[in-house]
């Protein structure tokens, strides 16, 4: 009569479904294209990038100056300062083949980035020296090459200046474009389509058909946006199969991986499943995952495309992504972020949970005695409760072989949020 | 003779600096704008948001199973289990104003998030349970309110749901939909226009005019994008006084903010600064500071807007960005993101440096003996040599009182990128 509520039959551990996952990703292939590297902020590498010349191109001054030779230096002191004729002034932007050489008893002024001339072997800063006239006083010695950029010092010819496979920072592009890379072979960015299933879903409020406002939709996106791909809306589609098949199937030919949510609890209407199954050249890579909040979390590959079924509660979709999602990303384009920071702290309370789940436990950090760190997990009912994610500091991992921690128990918080 | 090779007649602390820089922030306000919340992500929150309704606006299932009367219950085990009558079906998008109310010796199957009928106080889940026809049998007793997540649990009305100055991540925009709010007011983006000055520089390579490759304005550029600012490429200009002055000018037209890179040492031609004040209600909050890289970094406030004026070095114009810049834009528009991640190391040599200098050391982290990281500060010339960005894992700040550290000092480094 209620056929629709019952258990998992099988669940598998969030190790064994993330290694089914990654077997199921390895036929895919990121396609690529090149942007100019000033607008490859937050792109990944697709290719190892190489200086195509000596990056500083000459030998340039490190400080602001007198370029000279350091052998004419060496009893310099300010009880004894050696007097040097100065014989040019040499900028950043004079050119370092028509300068005039340095000899001894000779210096150079030159400004900081500035090309040192033949025969100067060192720069002495002006803070130890004192102009008088054409001459200048020089108050220490130098070593040679002391204050000089070396001719390649930051990139040789040849010298590897990104990886394949790197998020690309403010510092890659400065560091492409000095060595004559002007353009940058990137992934495509990843588009990832995000589809709302739910007869109780609606994205206005108080619409009595459908009472239900759809916020794991908006949130799924928004993640994928933050973990540096396109966002595709796919919108929401009732608890009717033949809809959800086809809103996959379209989908599924302009972007790259589809997320669905709700829908794949085998007690609720486990209609998702059915419907990937329903599209041909499909499979089921895992579904069902000894995991909470998440547990209905699953996977499928559709025409060669990764299907991630996650939970229509915002919380286990948002613990299903971190999970598996970003991790799916990570091995597709390289790794994107820091993992999260975490610091100790001590349980206020006792945290129980079956052994054979690994638990996701929302928990606030507050400072307590002596600067120790104390968790808090938020006592709430239930994978929809958006407020342990927007009051909550951090998330405790609890392992599959554990039964829990008790009160006053240390143990690292995976911070969502600067405490 | 060579009269623009000096010293800078003085230097303020890192400290003083930044003090002086709050200071003159002061007056800034930032407009504001409403956008709808699902666009809001890494915006920042211009005002309290509360919520307009209690969420979950009825008492729901937090799980798959049956609404029931928990005094049933008492005496449920599995050797003595209850036998309850099922008398609806309840889903998640079931009218809550609808329902049969459950009497002594009922029970309704209730999906997750689904509404709990009049006179159920409790869920007990399918796990423990066995459907027999129109009966259930329910093998353990429950707790009232157990697996039921209360009207206004997650959000009561008129709870705040989103802080002023919050910067907007995934879980807020779910948060904000969830709690009526579908629009939210947020400051507009703060724009950001960064202009390099040197007449050395060029956006081209191999421009024999202009022999060096501009590397710290797209550097700087980046940095402001990733920071959630708007990017305003004002481009180069040469060391002309009359052209600097009149790009700020008509950049302020556009722009909440200005960086200059370059012409800012007082040894090189320092013009930024004689350029800013020859605009009229401009002054100079700030110029020369005791740390390194990034002695000439400074700011002046002109027309009631900030000019940044950083080192033309890359490595320098960094450390002044995320010294001053980075705090600038936290203070007005709220933290921007966690601090730099942390970890404890050992350094693999001596690092001197002179009393009263701040010093931000570039340094390359491996792992040493029994998991103990090493830090190895790369040992190169100049503020200008982008691979120790590019290569070093991160900085090492030495403060001011400090001679620096010994080899196997133990240090704190402050990670740029995962180790």
């Amino acid at each position: 009569m209620y056929s629709k509520i019952k258990e998992f039959k099988t669940l598998k551990s969030v190790d064994e479904s993330l290694n089914l996952m990654f077997k199921s990703l390895k036929g895919i292939r990121l396609s690529t294209c090149m942007v100019p590297a000033p607008l490859s902020l937050n792109n990944f590498s697709a290719m190892d990038v190489f200086a195509k010349f000596d990056v500083p191109s000459f030998n340039r001054s490190a400080v602001d100056g007198y370029a000279v030779l350091s052998s004419d230096l060496v009893s310099s002191s300010v009880t004894n300062p050696t007097r040097l004729e100065v014989v040019q002034e040499v900028f950043a932007n004079s050119n370092p083949n028509k300068l005039r050489p340095n000899s001894h008893g000779e210096a150079s002024v030159v400004y900081t980035g500035a090309p040192i001339p033949p025969g100067a072997d060192a720069v002495v800063m002006v803070e130890d020296t004192k102009i008088e006239g054409s001459k200048v006083m020089v108050y220490r010695p130098v070593s040679p090459q002391q204050n000089v950029s070396k001719k390649g010092e930051d990139f040789r010819t040849g010298a590897i200046v990104l990886k394949k496979r790197t998020l690309i920072k403010p510092w890659h592009i400065a560091a492409l474009l000095s060595t004559g890379n002007q353009n940058v072979c990137v992934y495509n960015k990843l588009k990832i389509g995000v589809l709302s299933t739910g007869s109780e879903l609606s994205d206005q409020p108080s619409d009595s058909d459908n009472p239900i406002v759809d916020t794991t939709r908006p949130l799924i996106l928004s993640l994928a946006k933050e973990n540096f791909c396109e966002a595709v809306d796919l919108g929401i589609v009732s608890d009717d199969l033949d809809k959800i098949a086809s809103s996959i199937k379209d989908a599924l030919r302009m972007v790259d991986m589809v997320i669905t949510t709700g829908g794949t609890s085998v007690g609720s209407s486990d209609l998702v499943k059915e419907a990937v199954l329903s599209l041909g050249n499909s499979s089921i890579v895992f579904h069902g995952v000894r995991m909470r909040p998440g547990r209905p979390t699953g996977l499928a590959l559709v025409k060669g495309k990764p299907v991630f079924m996650l939970s229509g509660y915002p919380v286990a979709a948002f613990t299903g992504f971190e999970v598996f999602v970003k991790k799916a990303l990570d091995h597709l384009r390289g790794p994107a972020s820091f993992p999260y920071q975490t610091v100790p702290a001590l349980l206020s309370r006792r945290l129980a949970k079956p052994v054979g789940v690994k638990a996701f436990v929302r928990v606030k950090v507050s400072k307590g005695d002596k600067g120790v760190f104390i968790a808090e997990p938020l006592r709430l009912t239930g994978s929809g409760l958006l407020s342990t994610l927007t009051n909550g500091d951090g998330l405790v991992v609890i392992d599959e072989d554990l039964e829990g921690y008790d009160e006053g128990d240390k143990v690292d918080v995976s911070l969502l949020k600067p405490i």
